[in-house]
């Protein structure tokens, strides 16, 4: 078993947080994952009142959380409320300024998780009273900005070290099986948020076809990109980009961003029926280059427990193999 | 002391090898890093006879190796007989096809190490013979790729394990202290290039403005950009991109491609004044994300017993912290 300061602060068996990830995570998968001992999140995303109820009756009596879009978020800020209302265990706040909502979740007495991108943004929410911080690295799938998960952990548990030491760091980004796992521990996170591993379990509200498309891609075969958001006319600050399959609507448009913008209506409508089919070339499958790594679908269980034990075990038999007292 | 098949089969006393960047490690910093148990390498960058001839010399008795920009060695392939008549340790081969080269290093029996960016040039270079993969992120300083370290690091170790056992890998980016040299061998390298952190050495070809800028720079302050390259006329591949400081340089030319190449004769001669100046703002600083984690200039074989300290203390009591037996 591993512990860490995530495990004990927040009463998990496992140091492992599910990504919320819009659409694909709902109810379902997070209650798997808080039954399997880590901290399963509902993927709020961009907002939807009934959605989000809904998910939280999915997942019945498991405590789970749930997770905004910031800057979304401001623009409904009542969805906040709804989410509080539902006794989350966290609400995690992304791609934004958590500061107009970090007050009204500390006051309800929720934990507060940030997901960052730079350096920068992580000292900016830890004076907005973020409990955890979660440093998240261009590997991942969705959205995020450029800085890599090895780069990104190990500056932001600098200035935790010297500056708010009661905060619990966690790595986002590329965390897989165990080794990455392992790897994200020794960069100084005291836990791992995970996505696309979970993307790609049972649980997740993802298309079979989706599902198949991520089963034979070699991590190669991502890219961020900013086209998708311009297609479905989403307003995303400009320092985010999206990373997904290479298909061919990225072929298409990748690099041709003021033409598409030009076609937006059209496109929208496209993209928006390419998505309800969950057709993998019309729309997109979001994922990160760890998709190189996953080769099944499987219960969500599962691979929280064989990650865990992967990177226990390695934890106590890399050391051996390589340290020599010589 | 770690052990690793790099340091058995290289015969070394470290696994770590130090990056072959282009003019900041001449045979100064590679005889420093070969005499501290690394494997020191002349950064051969994109060729020039008599500074490569000049820089053996100046490496003494030191075993060094030698590395070259492949594409440009392509252009002047009689370079690599004046490294090979050198006897080098190894030579090692980045950006662009190893094929053509790689016979006569073989022939030659010296250690031929291969940097990539994709597990689709790990798997070429393999097929080409090579003796170590470096795999590099893209948080790494200078030219690269997209991928990041932490993903692509295991996704070439799955290959490696596949299809080419004997095959040593060694992670490259974002790698400078004792944390992310653990976390690198948790991801199934069994070495790790050091680019950035020794570029930061005493040792290192690197004005002091530069080295000042860099101390100051947090890893945010870093960028991929393709500028400098089209203010140089220098022909990179479309796919590679150089990770430096932001700087005046940067803010005034990229996202500006198309008119620098309209301007680019005019923009080569400044940007060339403004490199043999040393001048941080009117070229650029090439170091990676790890800048963040840098703050002081040492010689490198401090450098380098202190990564290897650190990372074996944390592998010996990281696992001890944190695996409960419960
Ligand atoms: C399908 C998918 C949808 C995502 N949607 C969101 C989201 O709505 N909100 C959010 O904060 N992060 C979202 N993310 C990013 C995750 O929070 C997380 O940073 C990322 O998945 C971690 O990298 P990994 O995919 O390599 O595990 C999404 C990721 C994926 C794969
Ligand atoms: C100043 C500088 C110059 C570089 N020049 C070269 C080069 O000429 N050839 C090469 O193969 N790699 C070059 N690199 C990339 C390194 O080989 C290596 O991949 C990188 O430094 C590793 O990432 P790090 O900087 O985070 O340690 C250079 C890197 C730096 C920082």
């Amino acid at each position: 078993m591993l512990k860490t300061r995530l495990t004990e602060r927040l009463g998990l068996r496992h140091p492992i947080i599910c990504a919320p990830m819009a659409w694909a995570a709902g109810g379902r998968l997070a209650a798997a994952v808080s039954a399997a001992g880590g901290l399963g999140l509902i993927g709020g995303g961009y907002g939807d009142a009934d959605w989000i109820a809904q998910e939280f009756r999915a997942a019945g009596n498991q405590p789970v959380g749930c997770g905004f879009i910031t800057w979304s978020l401001a623009k409904q800020p009542a969805l906040l409320d709804l989410a509080l209302s539902n006794k989350p265990k966290a609400i995690i706040l992304s791609f934004g300024n958590p500061e107009p909502f970090a007050k009204r979740i500390k006051d309800a007495g929720v934990t507060l998780i940030c997901q960052v991108q730079t350096r920068r943004d992580a000292a900016h929410a830890m004076a907005c009273g973020a409990d955890v911080i979660v440093a998240q690295g261009a590997e991942a799938g969705g959205h995020g900005q450029s800085r890599g998960t090895l780069s990104i952990v190990p500056e932001v548990a600098d200035l935790i070290a010297k500056d708010y030491p009661d905060t619990i760091l966690c790595a986002a980004g590329g965390i897989g099986d165990g080794r990455t796992v392992a790897a994200a521990l020794m960069l100084g996170a005291e836990g791992v948020m995970v996505g696309s591993r979970l993307w790609a379990s049972k649980e997740a509200n993802v298309s079979q076809r989706m599902h198949d498309t991520a089963l034979s891609a070699t991590g190669d075969e991502t890219i961020r990109s900013q086209t998708m958001d311009l297609a479905r006319k989403l307003e995303w600050p400009k320092q985010y980009s999206a990373r997904v399959l290479i298909n061919e609507f990225i072929c298409r448009w990748h690099g041709r961003e003021a033409e598409l913008i030009a076609v937006a209506d059209e496109e929208a409508a496209k993209y928006r029926a390419g998505w309800i089919e969950g057709d993998p070339e019309k729309s997109n499958t979001f994922v990160g280059e760890v998709v190189g790594l996953i080769r099944s679908i499987e219960p969500a269980a599962e691979i929280i427990e064989r990650l865990m034990r992967e990177a226990e075990d390695l934890l106590l038999s890399k050391p051996r193999e390589i340290v020599s007292q010589a």
